[in-house]
């Protein structure tokens, strides 16, 4: 998952376990670890063999060639595959396993592209994999050839990585998923649900196509759930499970002095300074503790629920850690959570230009100055409603609002102008924790895994779900993000890695979620 | 003189000029004429053979050939020449001419250094001068060399241009001066004054060892007036007498987020924003219509007298043509007229940098944000009391103000940090319209043109007065500025330029000033 990084999450307990399933379960977990014990060398090779494709979006023959491994690997495990496509979008690889007797449909999702790479930064091919016996870098740590690790009878240490670009984003979940259908299958333990899997093509490219892909293929994609396999646990290694996540919308602002720069000296106090408009502009908008002043900005948040506001209350207190390590002496809202600040929206300046400062400053007044923002939205803030209001606003604070370069004419009758450019955005999204899926997939996992999970009702960072939403029936079967990759994966930088480890767990979750899942 | 550019003036009517004094001075007038309208081959020759040496204060040699030869062009004057050095700075070229009898001494100034220039930029040699029969690249203008055009007996066009480095800034003043000498020793005119000539040799390299020279030298220089011949003509091509500019002081704020970057939607309004507590800071200091709020900020300032206040009201307005060029639908201060803006102190916000904005921005916040601000000064501020004073009030909004990166505690220990870092700056200057002496220079250049010149208190620009101010005696005789080059001389850029009418204009002031000021 593109943007789910490090953060700091709680605990929440899930629901008593009642102690017939816990037999069950613990049974279950003993045959798929059993089984997983036995067949560690053959997982780490699929998924070396996977790693070694080229995966970059723009690629198509590299794409394609990564859609039919994939197409063959389900074929072995008994699924009906196809492409699905969109325009000349890469294909989203699609299976089905369809279990007799069951009430449920539930698709999976992963996704097979990468973000690119070079050798340069990797100090070699970042996709020839290669196992190391811990974190790149640490001391005494070795790097071994696959084969030369599979062809040693040592057992694998959990605590080794497998380096190579999309090995934890997002090769390392499909590959979980497929040996935890192995895994059910050399137990003779059959799947509680149908299972859908559908693995995405074009991911860290933006996923512009996928709305598309899933409506022209919506009959196909009928499902009651669809659960993401994407993005890492918890900063702590402990299994997570997600709801939903902020959405995003981002706009650039620059703001008009006079039409040459002009010397400071011979017209500073009489002609107007575009960086003390811009002050302005930015201090109507938000103060320095957050408050967002943007008339009606709030007005569309959908409140938030108290298993929602329980789950927040239930993090560990991360807080004081990352003040120390950040350099803080405060944060914003006061003694407020950080889970409970990033469930609300945020206007975020994230940069600032006008002419130079430092060596680079000179005595003039500048002719423009600009600012750049990101705000973060929360259900069911759009980015469309954002925009209408931010500009009302403006107005009515006495900007004039205009999207292209003003003219001279335009310059002349408005004191205040502001340029403002829009990025598309999407929307938040957030899946009610109170839904029967929602507790099924918390206690399923949670019985598999012998202990609770940490629940995030939204994380902070932006996850395009509303692309899901934009493409599925409405109304939308439920969407849950499970993680299973470890927080240090170096995602989308170089030397990206996967825990042995977590792929171990991944495989129990699947393997729980695929058999016990029921609602 | 560096920093007088292009600025509108207005004008002011001088004292009603005798009868008697008027015929004398239209004798002088017809005097100085004669002669040069006779010799100007050979004025041009003398300035063309000055401009030929290269004068980059940086170069010893070049800059010991240039005293060298002003002192020979002294003394065949009959001044009595010396050098002024302290240090290894540049020598000042010191001359002195005792008129017996006169009660008045009066020191002229002007540089013979240069700003640096280069061939790819001139198109050619910048310390070869050329005559141009206009401005070049205008239309059918013509380039002559200089043997050439003397060689002919063709008469000088008073629009024609002299293109050297210097030419204008500052050494047509220089021959100016000792062209004027000539003539008013052909026609048997004595002069009014004791005449001591200080000739500048680092004044564009920021004329750092300036008061320590003025400070060793006290005795030599002792005066009852300075008169500099530095910096442009108006725009309007008429004469103006300067009374002071504005100071100046710079500073660079910034302010500290989290010591990394943060992922802007994981700990976006929880982690302060940087550029959000500079938007604050900024907020704070001054508003969109020029109003500083630092507290005690406009304690320091000297009350305008009611002949400064004349003499901007006199103005010609300029305003209203200078806002629709610069495309401005409104002007800081309202309805109030540029000159009485820049006679007031002034906060420019001359840059912001924080992150980046458009195609470079990233959703994250960022770990600081920097501010460049450069004060404009009016007597009696000085740039201590402008430090002192701006720290106290960011003081008492809360701030911490340090002087270096703040190490982990104190980012720990406080919560809004602000580092700044202050250039030495100097302070504004201003000589009273009301004294004697400036009435006297009023009288005598304007009964010599036969025509109001323009009477500036105070220019908006900044230019080092007070570093004269430092050097001399205290209190210090009153300095004036009497300009005589063209506005339109590229000062400091290519293609530097002296237009002939504005050199024989300036020989007719400096004979009136040298033969009829007195008071």
């Amino acid at each position: 998952m593109k943007k789910i990084a490090a953060l700091a999450l709680a605990l929440t307990l899930g629901a008593a376990v009642g102690a017939k399933d816990a037999r069950a379960q613990s049974t279950l977990r003993d045959q798929v670890r059993s089984w997983r014990a036995a067949h560690e060398r053959e997982i780490v090779i699929e998924l070396a063999g996977l790693l070694a494709l080229r995966n970059v979006a723009s690629n198509r023959e590299d794409i394609q060639r990564n859609a039919d491994q994939l197409m063959g690997m389900l074929r072995q495990r008994g699924f009906a595959t196809r492409l699905l496509t969109a325009g000349d979008a890469p294909p989203a690889v699609y299976a089905e396993l369809a279990t007799p007797g069951a009430k449920r449909t539930v698709v999976f999702y992963a996704h097979y592209d990468g973000q690119p790479a070079n050798a340069a930064d990797w100090g070699g091919d970042p996709w020839k994999p290669v196992l190391r016996t811990g974190l790149r870098g640490a001391p005494g740590t070795k790097d071994m050839e696959i084969l030369e690790a599979v062809a040693s009878t040592a057992p694998f240490d959990p605590e080794w990585r497998l380096y190579a670009r999309s090995a934890s984003d997002d090769k390392g979940p499909i590959v979980a998923m497929l040996a935890a259908l192995d895994a059910l299958k050399a137990s003779g333990v059959k799947p509680s649900v149908n299972i859908k899997v559908f693995l995405e093509g074009e991911e860290e490219a933006g996923s512009s196509h996928l709305p598309a892909i899933l409506k022209a293929h919506q009959d196909v994609l009928k499902a009651d759930a669809w659960i993401l396999g994407d993005g890492p646990v918890h900063q702590t290694r402990r299994m997570q499970i997600v709801y939903g996540a902020r959405g995003v919308t981002g706009v650039e602002m620059t703001v008009y002095g006079p039409n040459r720069a002009l010397h400071s000296g011979h017209y500073g106090n009489w002609a107007p300074n575009p960086a003390v408009l811009l002050v302005d502009l930015l201090a109507s908008l938000r103060g320095p503790d957050g408050d967002i002043r943007i008339a009606g900005f709030q007005d569309d948040i959908r409140p938030l629920t108290a298993s929602e506001k329980a789950a927040a209350a239930a993090m560990p207190p991360v807080e004081d850690d990352l003040r120390r390590e950040l350099g803080l002496a405060w944060t914003e809202g006061g003694s407020e959570r950080l889970q409970d600040r990033i469930m609300q929206p945020a206007l975020n300046l994230r940069g600032l230009k006008c002419a130079d400062v430092g060596a680079g400053a000179r005595n003039a007044i500048p002719t423009e100055a600009s600012a750049s923002i990101d705000f973060r939205l929360v259900p069911d803030q759009t980015p469309g409603k954002v925009r209408e209001r931010t500009e009302a606003y403006l107005k009515s604070q006495g900007w004039w609002v205009v999207h292209e370069e003003p003219t001279l004419e335009t310059r002349l009758a408005h004191p205040r102008i502001v340029r403002l450019t829009w990025d598309e955005g999407y929307a938040a999204a957030r899946t009610s924790m109170d839904l029967p899926v929602s507790k099924a997939v918390v206690k399923t996992v949670e019985e598999m895994l012998g202990e609770p999970v940490i629940q995030v009702p939204m994380l902070g960072g932006s996850v395009p779900i509303s692309l899901f939403l934009q493409g599925l029936p409405s109304p939308a079967p439920p969407i849950l993000v499970v993680p299973i990759v470890n927080h240090d994966n170096n995602q989308h930088a170089a030397h990206e890695n996967l825990r042995l480890r977590n792929l171990w767990d991944g495989i129990d979750v699947f393997a729980a979620l695929f058999a016990r899942l029921s609602w």
